[in-house]
């Protein structure tokens, strides 16, 4: 009996932080007050850094931090323990394994593993606090939408790693042109090709501080043709990003296209009148409402465009008898 | 007789006001004065700010201040009371309630509240003026175009929310990082983690005023990392946008190309030699001449090439028996 | 006799300015002699704007310029008589008169007129000259894909109206704002609206001199703000501009290819071995080498996917006769 | 037997060194090796420029640098003798001849030959050190991402052509403009066009300096307008770039699908199950293996709506004379 309420009570835990489709108002509630703390938490940092505020409150900062790492932690073992009701065909300990090398998993240890390291090891303090920021990964598993872009970047990684080499050449190319015209004029700011990189880096990405620049009218003009040779590579990461999420999103439509098209084939009662079904489905690819709208928009339009061809069709004989056949 | 009178009244009023699909030389006169008086306004507001203007007319932008709030209020009202005539099912004011909570009621009520709310609170006299600006939005009615590219920012709110959570993760770990490295070398500017992302933001966004830039190597290294990562991020909404707006028009077209084919089915004339229908097909959609003139040459194309395809078929029989088979 | 040499001479001399499907060793030496005085005009524009060397070589600027007039005059004149030969149909004025209101036409009058009314009123010398810049514009003639880039600006130009009305609308409330928070610490830089947009412009459009910046908290906190939500505005022009060409590239290449469809479809012989068939109708449609090879490469992909298809399909019987099909 | 010998030792050298099919370990180390030479003399380029290391390290530079050209020396020559096994229906001669014509030939050329130039013409030291970045131009042939990228800008070199004349264009007439306006306030950075030509450059591509900025009302009115019309050309060639890569990588994965549809054909096996057939058609289209795997799911995905789409077809009976229908 025991038994059974420890693995109801495990059940119950992993619904709760692991099951993305289980949704009851506490396990709504749970998860927004953890998005609150972790908010909070980045919040902290970024006050504590602020010498006055730190020192007027710095007891408060610190009780915060200290309750954070034991929810944090407590949250962390609870994880480890529950997820061994994934998957039933593997064992516990299986389940905890793959977890704990997921990617996930490390964020969610490099969020307290600081704190505890502390013991042994005596970082600089600073250092410590910022490490704490980490803590703010910890909000990638709420956002669907961040894991969609996550995933366009990984698939399109031939093209980013092609665009970096590329910009990593003009940049030294770059820079050492310039350290070649202006080192004589300037020889402060361009002393060497890594302090010219500076520049390079600067212009090649339209930032652009002004606090080196070229003087000499030849710096300038070589300054002139690399800035326009390069400033359409510096923007280019962006356009393949956004050509890459259209895609992406295009595939996603498709496979809930695909979807409602099974459940209109298989299911008589009229689908578009369920929204609780629209709703399931629409989850689990990961699409906002409007894109699932547009979706339905899309499928009645076919059908009307489908009636019309078939208007069109409408005198087609059988080749059987050669009688006229029927409006289909 | 004076009730049929009241209501045909009530009926031009709506017409002119509401009724986008109503075009008359009398409609079209007030829209545009309408527009005039909006940018008039805001020109206004940008004058006042220059003190020596403001001094020397200050009784003509009294004047013109009055005279736009007694219309502005005017039309507001008769927004209000006309409205009742759209939706000959609900009640007059069933069809005012709604109205009152969509978009642009708000902002015609936010374009003279503040005039008004003045009797009661006193507002800073320079910040009352600024308010007057919300005035502008009241354009946006008056442009097709403009509601499109708001249509598609929400469709697309899920990739936005999606960049701007990496972009906010973005800035407050470079400023973390570059106070971790900079702060030494230069306490006034990075001071603390919120006075770094001012340095952050600006290098983000590629905007780089260079009133604040790293000095240090270490400081300049770990900002040309950022730069270089982050400089694909910035211009990601813009990537977004422009193939949302792309993925809208494409819609557009084909919705216009369906109505077109109907049109062309239901029709024995030639639909082509209409400029009237298309125009008026054209407007309900939303797309300029230009599009449609594009998707009239692209149905012409397709004809042609279903031409080809049939000439390219019209040799196929089977060769036992002689008879002509049946399209594949 | 001599009238029948008249008409050869105006269709020798059409044939050469207007005829762009004629090319012969004298009209391409024509062009770029035409192209070379051209870019020699705008060379002489910069230079003369050099003070030290218009006044060494005053004489060979003022002869070049009079040659200059000279051949562009004549150019101009010789294009008004020769358009005659352009529509059979139409008289030679018609034909004439229809020439002078194309925009090719207003770009070589404003590239002789403004030394013309010299004559008549005296500009700024300096002004006169710049004005001579306008001859650049004449270089449109001669380039394709820049008529091309042009005919998407017209065609997505409402897109465009909208993102520049948001962007006026962005700088006005963002220069409203900015002054608002910080004219009272910068008196001299934010001294009104109008005197803070240049701020607005220099910000949103991420061109960020530094000459004027926000130094409050609270007006940097705002300058942050409008600078994230505006970054993705500047950008977008570029990416509606990059969508627009790909789809007019697109739609061109659909074109060719239905050229070279029905090219195949009417000629016997193999139509991949004709060059010179495939370069005039690549000219018409205004592709590049590459681009039209691409589209080759296609159909023959095409061809193969084709026949891999009709391998599948090999098991089908006729329906007349029940008997198998030969492979289609 | 000594002449076998020679040719099985050219067939070995050929494979290591030309043939990209050809994977042992060995040919991988070779080119791990060659791949840590470049980037070692790349950065050996850059420290030496930094005065302090170089007078420290000279030996060591100079050694290196002895080393490197032997290798890339021998390399070149070895590349030069095994490329006879090319092509076994030319002659050796032939086969080299039109390899040394190549990019990459000309590439590892530039690579050494300055060193050699150096006995003849002395080059001065810090230019002729520079010239061996040129050595990381070796790179480009172990990147397939990189040769994906220059195909695309081959391809779009005509729009490319288009937007260079525009930003061309534009630069010289802001640069003009803003000299007529500015140069009485500014005489030293506006001193003639050509020197204005320095402002326009770094505003159109908004880098933004700030070194040089219009300071009178007139001149910033100039510049907020030049900036607004010119900000969408400068990130213009990066949305193109993008829709080319889009597009490259649209038409290799439609090959790829071809390559395997045909394999799914003509075999009857089941195609999924072989990664290392999969493997080596991903390999040469020069696709990701993320990207692979899209089109196996696609082709899946497909093979299911196929099936939903039989099933929707099934009921296609003659009400006449109830023999099935053939397929509409």
């Amino acid at each position: 009996m025991t038994f059974s309420a420890w693995y109801t009570l495990r059940k119950f835990v992993y619904n709760n932080l692991h099951n993305d489709d289980y949704e009851t108002q506490f396990s709504r509630a749970l998860n927004y007050l953890l998005i609150l703390l972790i908010l909070g938490n980045a919040s902290a940092v970024l006050l504590e850094s602020v010498n006055d505020i730190y020192l007027s409150y710095k007891i408060f900062f610190d009780t915060f931090e200290n309750i954070s790492i034991v929810i944090f932690s407590t949250e962390y073992l609870l994880r480890i323990w529950s997820i061994a009701e994934k998957d039933p065909f593997h064992s516990a300990w299986r389940n905890r394994f793959t977890w704990l090398k997921s990617g996930g998993a490390i964020i969610d240890l490099l969020a307290i593993l600081p704190a505890y390291l502390n013991f042994f090891v005596h970082f600089d303090l600073r250092f410590l606090r910022i490490l704490r920021l980490l803590r703010l990964l910890k909000l990638t598993r709420y956002f669907v939408s961040l894991q969609i872009l996550l995933r366009v970047i990984e698939r399109e990684k031939g093209s980013f790693q092609a665009v970096i080499f590329i910009l990593f050449i003009m940049i030294i190319m770059a820079a050492a042109g310039v350290y070649l015209v202006e080192s004589h004029a300037q020889p402060e700011a361009f002393s060497s090709i890594p302090a010219s990189m500076w520049w390079a880096v600067v212009t090649l990405t339209t930032v652009g501080y002004g606090d080196v620049t070229p003087i000499t009218p030849l710096g300038r003009i070589l300054g002139a043709m690399i800035t326009i040779l390069g400033v359409g590579l510096a923007a280019l990461p962006a356009g393949i990003l956004a050509n890459g999420l259209a895609h992406e999103l295009e595939q996603r439509k498709q496979q809930l296209e695909l979807h409602f098209r099974e459940l209109i084939q298989h299911s008589d009662i009229d689908f578009i009148l369920e929204p609780e079904k629209i709703e399931e489905v629409r989850k689990s690819v990961g699409l906002t409402n409007e894109q699932t709208q547009d979706i339905i928009l899309e499928l009645l339009r076919e059908q009307k465009e489908e009636e019309l061809k078939q208007e069109r069709e409408q005198y087609a004989y059988c080749p059987h008898c050669g009688k006229k056949l029927p409006e289909l």
